[in-house]
């Protein structure tokens, strides 16, 4: 059996999710991996549980998740000065950075993970921020401390996008990767081609069942997809591409008549992010497309997202599905954690 | 760099098809994976050719499949007594076993795969054979010796069920799994479909198109489907299954009124493999079924095919498509190589 130290950065829902996710499956991840995940840290954003015997997860999964839930479970701490600090002084073997996320300064994230790092750990990261920011920084850091970073939560969370493109696709050239990446624009998407009804009406819907948040800029405008997109294409191509250099459009000016047109000619418009090797390019970029009713981004209905790899040797292979919930998003750490330390 | 010593088993359009792509990869497994893939062996029926420096892959390349090929590359060689005796005296780090495969008596391969183990390679497994008759002594023998089996090839070659299954889907419990996994019948129902053909008819096309073999009894019986649904569930759930605990049913049986009624209800027929975990028992089963249209292994046409996997934690995540020629399968052993050896 091996002991492995976590510290987890972030007690959002997919934080707390983790914990759940962890606590449940204790007897699978000793008889199937031979591992036991020993939580040693959960560092929300002003307060900080530090149990280097292992937080009692019985115990925190029934708190509230973010500040309050700590405070429950902790009692009386006091407010964490410094989370550089506090990682300074543990000892981990993995930091799960699920802080959250702002794509324009890649920060809190960027520093937790280089940090970590720079300690000798290695990390499995769920938000994108950093990857989006700083991808070059962070890897060279990694090669030259010998740590490793997994961000199979961080691009498309339980559809499982990188581990195909670096493990199931090893060997391949992938000349082009097309997805569907972001499930508040494909709901929306979706209730325009059913239901008829225009953009306006269709995000209110959105925003009315959660789905769209309050303001929702960064998913209609088609940055969230531009982000997974670039995080996605430089794992994979090994580039250092940035925000501006994804050609972006988002679906704000889609109208009825643009899906009644597509219908009439069978087809289906969904927001894509598309990767394409060029000869001495990669161009990257978001856009809606009216894709035909064979290719296989379609079946993405509501909330699901899919990605189709085009590669040389093994043909074109699509993945779709996966959960869109924060469980879910959290299963996606859980599985680079196994992945990086199974026996 | 990392020098991996393959011996290859069987010359045929596999056999050839991995000769052909660790040439034309060599710059890509050293650069994005440090490896240097020596072949040391190709053994045929009937003639080996056997070179510890490493084979000339372009010559090889070059010659024909089969013992044709292997006199082409080799000139005057004498026939071989005996793979086993050939093999003992080998020191390789990895067998790739692509021989013509028996699903009933397991042979060649198991001899194969299980002496190489007792050497303490690891292998790579193509041909399905071995591991429907004999999973668990396989399995067994790489545990005592510390061997590595992998099987990407020999369950739906390109389209990566058992990577995903098992690394992607890593901490799930899988529920069930179904999935649309012979491509001759799935061929047949997709003309039968399209066309309004009979059985008759379309198995008669598939064989002039080479689609389907001239005694196409294991494709159209259901066994290959089985064969691959039994590997799969026998690998992801642990099980020690066999070919016998499979319920199976063909598609000889289906006629254009089956076929005419499924489209009238909107559905569509397909030759479904299907894994269902009970309560205690995992049910087995291959039968033609009529799926909704929103499942989507109806999007899996002619010689495609498709996976669904239901977890507990990530949803329903589906593959599909995937390259079904040789070198498509040839190219899933050499992930399973890079993946074994990479640095």
């Amino acid at each position: 059996m091996r002991t492995i130290r976590i510290i987890l950065m972030g007690f959002g829902n997919v934080g707390h999710g983790l914990i759940d996710i962890i606590r449940e499956k204790k007897g699978i991840l000793a008889k199937q991996y031979g591992l036991a995940l020993k939580v040693i840290a959960v560092i929300g954003s002003r307060y900080a549980i530090v149990e280097e015997d292992g937080i009692d997860l019985e115990k925190l999964g029934g708190c509230d998740k973010h500040s309050k839930g700590i405070l429950q479970y902790a009692g009386n701490v006091s407010e964490i000065s410094s989370s550089k600090n506090l990682l300074d002084r543990l000892e981990g073997d993995v930091l799960v950075e699920a802080s959250p996320t702002n794509i324009e300064t890649g920060e809190p994230g960027f520093s937790h993970i280089h940090d970590a790092l720079c300690k000798g750990m290695d990390v499995v990261v769920l938000s994108k921020g950093a990857l989006v920011q700083y991808s070059k920084e962070l890897w060279d850091t990694a090669r030259l401390k010998g740590g490793r970073i997994k961000i199979s939560g961080a691009t498309a969370a339980a559809l499982p996008t990188i581990d195909m493109a670096q493990y199931n696709l090893a060997g391949n050239d992938i000349y082009k990767i097309q997805g569907v990446l972001n499930g508040t624009t494909n709901y929306i998407l979706t209730r325009m081609h059913r239901e008829g009804i225009s953009f306006t009406e269709a995000l209110q819907e959105a925003k009315e069942k959660d789905i769209a948040e309050a303001n929702p800029k960064l998913d209609i405008g088609g940055f969230d997809t531009a982000a997974k997109l670039l995080i996605l294409a430089n794992n994979i191509f090994g580039t250092s591409l940035r925000l501006k250099d994804v050609d972006i459009e988002g679906i704000e000016n889609i109208t009825k008549e643009d899906i009644a047109e597509a219908i009439k000619a069978n087809k289906t418009i969904k927001l894509v992010g598309e990767a394409v090797k060029e000869t001495y390019n990669l161009r990257l970029r978001v856009a809606p497309l009216a894709l035909e009713s064979n290719n296989i981004l379609t079946r993405a209905d509501y909330k699901d997202k899919a990605v189709v790899f085009y590669t040389d040797l093994m043909g074109n292979i699509s993945i779709i599905g996966g959960g869109s919930d924060p469980r879910a998003a959290a299963a996606a750490a859980l599985k680079d954690i196994i992945n990086l330390y199974k026996i």
